[in-house]
C-alpha cells in the first residue's frame, strides 16, 4: 500500500481531563537519541528519574519507579501484585476510576466489598466504616476522582484501614504535581499515578510506589503474580541495583518524564501546587460569575480539574466542537452517569496559567451564547 | 530536592537486539504536539496507523492495533485473552521468548506442555507432534526468536495446529518489518510484536493482530479476561468504531509508529526484507572471515539477528565496553544459558545498512585484538 503523509497533528489548547498541555522541553526530551535499556547512561537516567518521582511523591520509597503503561496499568500493577485469589479488598467507588479499581480487583480474584458513594461527592466515612468487611487486605481510594472532580481527604482512610489491619491504596492520577501528595506523611502503601495530567508529560507511563510494608505484601505471597508484565518482584530487579533484564523499557518516555519531574522540582512543589490551587479558584468564580453551576461542592473540589453541570437546553456536545473549531480547544465530557450531563475542564500541569484560565472562560461564554444562552443569568 | 540537569544523551550506534537506530524523522514525531485521545485528528492517526499496520502484518484482520505497552504486553495480551482457566497450550521454546510465552500462559491459568528444543536450533517438528496433546487450543511459536537468532518456518506448524485443531499464535516481535510476514498467507491466528526492532520506533508499544478465528474464541469466552487493562474486548471499543473510552492511548508513541510505518511502506516492504537480508548475508560472512563462529546454522539463521560464540580466552564483557567506549557502539551479550557464550548484533530496521556492518566488523575486529585475538585465526 501507499504510506500516508506524514502526521501534521494541529496546536491544540487541551484543557480536557487529559492529556494535559505538554511543555516543549519534555517534547524535546521525547526526540532525544534513543539509548539500549541496558546502556550505562540510560541506567543513570533512570536512577535520576526515580530520584526525582520519589521528591513528587512525598516519600522516601525504594520501589518507586515508572511502570510500561498507561495510568490503568498502574492500577492494575496495584491489585495483582498485592492481591491473591480470595484476599477481601475494600474499594471506596464515587466514580469511573473507583468503579475501575472495583473491576481490576474482581479481575485478580479478590472478594470485593464495593462501598458506593454518589458520584460527585467525597466518600461518607461512616458508611465505608460499616460496609467494610473485617480482616479486609486492601482498602483503596480514589484522591483526586477524574471523572467527576471530587477530592478525597486521605487521613481518615489510614484511621479506618489500620482499625482494619488493612494497606492502604491510593489512585492519585490527576493529583500527582498538581495537589499535596505526600505518600509517607499519610501512611500511603500503595499509590499510582499518570504522566499526562499534572506532570504534563505524553501518556504512556504509569508512575508506582510502595512502602516497606507493602513491599512485605508482595515478598509473603503464596501464588505467582497473575501478570507477567506487571508483576513487581521482577521488574524491580530491572529498576532496582540487579539490572536484570525483563521486558525493553520505553526509553523516551522516560526521558520524557525525566523533563517533565525536572520542570516539576524547579518550579518547586508548593509553588505548583499553590499555582494549581490560584488558577482553579480564579477559573470556578469565573464559571459562577457566567451563571454555570459546578458539579462538586466547594470544599470537596478538586484543584486541577473542574465539573460544571450542562444547563438546561443546552447541546453539550455542541459547545465541545465549538470550542474545538474555533478555539482548538479541548475540554471533557462526562463519563457513565455523568455523561452529557457535565463538562470537565482540567488547568493541568504547563496548562495550568492565568490565561489558559481566561481563554477558556472567554471561549466558554462564546460557546453558550452560540446557543442562546441568556446573558441575564450570567450574574453582575 | 534540586531538579538533575536536563539529560544529554550521548548518540550511540544502536546494534543490540533493540532498541534499534530511530530514524531522525520518527523521533521527530513523537515531538509532535499532544492530542486528545479522542481528537477527531488522533482517531484519523490511530486509522492510518491500523492501516498500515496491516500492510505490514500481511492481513486484512479487523483486529489489529497498537497495545499501550512493550511487546512483552503483546505477547501477555494474546495468552490472556485466548486462554481460559484449564485450556491446553502448546508452547514451543528454543530460547528466551519461547520460555516466557509459556511462562505467561501458566500465569493465565492454561495446562502448559513445553515443546522444549536445543537453544540456537529450529524446532523439530516431529517432536512438537509427537509431544503435543490432542485437543489443545493454542500452539505458539517464535517465529524470530531474539535471544539465539533462530528463525521459525511457521508453514509446518500451521499443518500442525490443523491437526490439533489448534489456534496458531506467533511472536513476530523480531521478525516484523525486518523479515517476511505474512500473517493471512500463513494462517496465524493471532501475532504480537514490538517496535523497537525492524521498526526502527523507540519501545512501548505491542503491534498484535487476531484472525476472525482468534476474534470467535474471544466472543466466545466463558470467563473474564483476567487482565483488564490488556482485554480485548474492551480495547477494540477503542480502536474501533464505537471509540469508547478504555485508557488513555500513548498519544507521542503513536506519532512515532505512524511515521515508522510510513518509512517502511515508503521504502516497500519487499525492498526492506532485502536489504536486511543483503546486510546480513554481508555481516555474517564477514565474521567467519574473521574467524568467528556462528550460533546458528545457515539454513536456520535470522536476517536482523546473528548470534556470535565468543571465542574462548575472550572476555565477553570487555568486548561490548570496548565497542562502547570506542565506538559508543552497543551490541549485545548472551541470555539463560547462551549468557557470557554469545554476541547478539541487531541489524535493523533503518541501522540494517552497510555502513553499520562494515564499522562493526572493524570494531569487533579491534576488540578482539585489543584481548590478543590471533590475527591467524582469521580467513584469507
Amino acid at each position: 500500500m501507499e504510506p500516508f503523509p506524514p502526521l501534521p497533528p494541529p496546536r491544540r489548547v487541551l484543557l480536557g481531563p487529559g492529556p494535559s498541555d505538554v511543555a516543549p522541553s519534555v517534547l524535546q526530551a521525547l526526540a532525544r537519541p534513543t539509548l539500549g535499556h541496558l546502556d550505562p547512561e540510560f541506567l543513570r537516567t533512570m536512577d535520576e528519574t526515580r530520584a526525582m518521582l520519589r521528591a513528587v511523591f512525598g516519600t522516601r520509597n525504594e520501589l518507586t519507579f515508572p511502570m510500561s503503561g498507561t495510568g490503568s496499568a498502574g492500577m492494575e500493577t496495584c491489585f495483582v501484585n498485592l492481591v491473591e485469589p480470595g484476599d477481601k479488598v475494600v474499594v471506596c467507588t464515587n466514580g469511573v476510576f473507583g468503579t475501575r479499581m472495583a473491576e481490576v480487583a474482581r479481575r485478580a480474584r479478590a472478594e470485593v466489598t464495593e462501598v458506593q458513594r454518589e458520584w460527585g461527592r467525597a466518600l461518607d466515612l461512616d458508611q465505608v466504616r460499616k460496609e467494610a468487611p473485617r480482616e479486609a487486605k486492601l482498602l483503596a481510594f480514589v484522591h483526586a476522582e477524574t471523572s467527576t472532580g471530587v477530592l478525597q481527604d486521605p487521613g481518615p482512610l489510614r484511621e479506618l484501614a489500620d482499625e482494619l489491619g488493612a494497606l492502604l491504596l491510593m489512585d492519585c492520577v490527576t493529583s500527582l504535581g498538581g495537589l499535596p501528595v505526600e505518600l509517607d506523611r499519610w501512611g500511603i502503601d500503595a499509590a499510582y499515578s499518570g504522566t499526562q495530567k499534572c506532570l504534563s508529560v505524553p501518556p504512556g507511563l504509569a508512575p508506582i510506589s510502595f512502602s516497606a510494608r507493602a513491599v512485605q505484601a508482595l515478598e509473603k505471597r503464596r501464588t505467582p503474580v497473575q501478570s507477567w508484565y506487571l508483576d513487581l518482584g521482577l521488574v524491580s530487579s530491572y529498576w532496582g541495583s540487579e539490572r536484570a533484564y525483563h521486558h525493553t523499557a520505553p526509553i523516551n518516555m522516560i526521558y520524557g518524564l525525566h523533563e517533565g519531574l525536572r520542570l516539576a522540582l524547579e518550579e518547586g512543589l508548593e509553588q505548583r501546587w499553590q499555582r494549581h490551587g490560584q488558577v482553579a479558584a480564579s477559573f470556578q468564580k469565573g464559571l459562577e460569575d457566567l451563571g454555570l453551576e459546578l458539579l462538586v461542592p466547594a470544599h470537596e473540589r478538586l484543584a486541577p480539574l473542574t465539573a460544571i453541570r450542562v444547563p438546561s437546553g443546552i447541546d453539550e456536545a455542541r459547545v465541545r466542537r465549538y470550542l474545538l473549531e474555533h478555539y482548538s480547544m479541548e475540554i471533557g465530557g462526562g463519563l457513565g452517569p455523568l455523561k452529557g450531563q457535565i463538562w470537565r475542564v482540567g488547568l493541568m500541569g504547563s496548562g495550568a496559567t492565568r490565561s489558559n484560565l481566561e481563554l477558556c472562560l472567554s471561549a466558554l461564554g462564546a460557546a453558550l451564547r452560540d446557543q442562546g444562552w441568556a446573558s441575564d443569568r450570567a450574574r453582575g
